[in-house]
């Protein structure tokens, strides 16, 4: 399997589609949908380690979230089979622990036991060793399976009369048919309203192949 | 990404669970769901190719529906940018046409845009070529990503009141969380009830942690 290949194009797969809601179109939200391939998030005390002292991550491209970023800087993790996946790529900005997200499939290849966990809440998961240019990190704990979630800011909150973890229903049409049933709801003034799911999820459901969704309460 | 072991280990997982019906549970056929590896169904005559004239395939593990099997014999897929899946395993008994079930993940890989499919119904699709050990055969088409479906005696299929050609949906539950829309209904008399889905349906749903299944008409 072409690795570095699949993570590039996994990034950059983009689906946005209007919201096919029950109000007229013009009232409704524009929903994005995205597949985050695997990626890690890292912290500035890592970020010295593979990277060096104070080096700061080069903006690749921007996400759809205001102020993140793939970075041009990638680590090779280290999983515990001495199996690795290479050219994982970090996302900006710092974050104040260091976090792999991984796919199902790619965690089967490496021998890991993944929890599926929301971002942040990474106790008691495992952990990895990661390398970068300048030297190795051993991850105590953070790598996880993503939790499907939802950004929105608070107006689209209140279109769809939801509060912060509230779970949500994606309902992906076509061949596949596919629904999500729970799409944790994250609420900030600075969020665009965006799904994130991750790479299994996108494959499952023919997330490129979708002319058809829906985000329900 | 190690593809053999990878092959291997999705072949034989199997989750057999007790479907929570509404109805008591002493009425409830058990429940059977499976993820299905990436595989190829072979005809005689590229068998013959394949393998050498007269081959037999040779089992190497039943599979749940009764006269299928994973066979010892594996092939090589070679897809249109010259990128391989090798140890591709073949499935048995022969059948009148050859075909090969990927999930999303492989064709990515690959470079091959799939559609979704029933089995059997190849008109149209991708080709490839694949190798065997004694010859290298071109299919003109039938590389597809298999739709999810039920497998089910007309005793189970009256127990749900479904007939040929339905769908149903199969509820996921668990930190995951997923709903199969539209999973179709295949009525045989020598068929147990059974839905066959993909790695990548599998790893999406977290089928390896699911508690709670449940098959709806």
């Amino acid at each position: 399997m072409p690795v570095d290949r699949a993570v590039v194009e996994e990034i950059v797969r983009e689906v946005v589609l209007k919201r096919l809601g029950r109000r007229p179109a013009n009232s409704a939200p524009t929903l994005a949908v995205h597949a985050s391939a695997r990626h890690m998030h890292v912290s500035r005390a890592d970020l010295d380690v593979l990277y060096g002292p104070g080096h700061e991550l080069t903006v690749d491209r921007p996400l759809y979230q205001e102020g993140n970023f793939a970075a041009k800087e990638t680590v090779t993790l280290i999983g515990p089979r001495s199996r690795v996946i290479s050219n994982l790529r970090i996302l900006g900005p710092l974050r104040k622990q260091s976090q792999i997200e991984l796919a199902f499939t790619d965690a089967i290849g490496l021998g890991l036991d993944l929890p599926i966990r929301l971002s942040g809440d990474i106790a008691g998961t495992p952990g990895a060793f990661v390398m970068g240019p300048k030297g190795m990190v051993e991850l105590k704990e953070g790598v996880i399976r993503a939790a499907i979630h939802v950004h929105m800011n608070p107006e689209e909150a209140a279109f769809y009369g939801v509060k912060q973890g509230d779970m949500m229903k994606l309902r992906i049409g076509g061949d596949a048919g596919v629904t999500f049933n729970r799409v944790l709801v994250r609420i900030d003034p600075t969020s665009r309203l965006n799904v994130h799911m991750d790479s299994d999820e996108a494959n499952a459901c023919g997330l490129h192949l979708a002319k058809e969704i829906e985000l329900i309460k």
